[in-house]
């Protein structure tokens, strides 16, 4: 049985997309969140339940143990079969694997102005001109997804899949902090918005209690 | 045919990553060095040869592109297949893409402190307590894969894959920064830097014109 372990669903957008690859992988689970900066979350490093420290953190029986998300989701990916994840069509693949490569490593400006939090909302945010940058790269790669390999759905490559979950934190940023976009690149963060893995994470994250005022502009 | 763009030999610890996927990968190749800070490298981001602005770059034919170096690593291994360079043993599987998406999001501190240059050697060099953390953190995890899934060779997973690629540019880091390492990981530094890509590239390095003084301590 796989155990999927997540931070707070309000904050933690690490969390988010590895929860996202377990529910895409549609096998059987369970899920434990741990709410950040609590002592049952020290407690779990402490037990070894978190062997990185860090959520998500994914187990496969008691002996496989997988953290990172995006190391979660091609673990998932060699499981179910990669087709699951990645589109098939070389171009698209390859297109895929770089710019959720590039997510994995970069716009720190972005997450680090822009932290998520699924409970609140910001109109008319004023960004730095280094997360504005971030955004615009962003929003040039969701465009060229879409319009290059796009065609078969509402997702950067059709159907939903790694390159979704590894960007979906960003979109939820996006919409708390109020940003403007490219149309192309809006009716993407609409379509992700209403995906029905995205509303059940959301729903989970609204019932949350809140526990850390520091993270509430 | 394949073409693999990379920077300057020297400095470029990404690029000599995605190289090494390619070299392991076995398929026919062609490599172009474009070196950093130049009008060469500014014409070939004009020219649209590099679409990320970045090095590595992997062309496979004249449609399909790949940039970052996990990325490429993965497109390859979906090219000549997963058990190439990710370890069959699902345990082992999952720790290695664990610690290859950790390395490639992490570490910051030695990366900053520790820049890649494989012509100098900085006997007794002073690190700080981040850099040191980071140290600490990785000779954790080589010990871990080595001991606990390395016993078929002398690398981390036992064959060379891609875990050692993505930790290859902290090898040459450790012996550039006379860093001090528990046993376990010195022997495996020592087994990194006789394997024959890391030695072939580190000749082409040796070869290099030295373009950039300030990079130069």
């Amino acid at each position: 049985m796989l155990k999927i372990i997540v931070g707070n669903k309000r904050y933690s957008s690490w969390s988010l997309r590895g929860w996202l690859a377990v529910k895409h992988a549609g096998l059987p689970h369970e899920e434990r969140v741990i709410p950040m900066w609590t002592p049952e979350y020290e407690a779990a490093k402490a037990d070894g339940l978190l062997p990185s420290g860090k959520v998500p953190t994914l187990w496969d029986g008691s002996d496989v143990v997988v953290w990172d998300s995006l190391a979660i989701t091609d673990y998932l990916a060699d499981k179910v079969g990669g087709d699951r994840f990645w589109p098939a069509d070389p171009a698209a693949r390859a297109f895929a694997r770089s710019i959720s490569a590039e997510m994995h490593s970069s716009f720190s400006a972005l997450r680090q102005q822009c932290g998520m939090n699924l409970g609140r909302h910001y109109p008319n945010f004023a960004v730095s001109a280094e997360t504005r940058a971030d955004i615009d790269r962003i929003t040039a790669l969701w465009t060229e997804a879409r319009t290059r390999f796009g065609a078969g759905g509402d997702f950067l490559f059709g159907a939903f899949g790694a390159a979704d979950i590894m960007f979906s934190a960003v979109v939820t940023r996006f919409v708390t902090y109020d940003i403007e976009l490219p149309p192309v690149a809006q009716a993407y963060v609409e379509a992700m918005v209403a995906q029905p893995f995205m509303r059940e994470w959301k729903a989970g994250a609204d019932a949350e209690t809140i526990i850390l005022e520091k993270y509430e502009l």
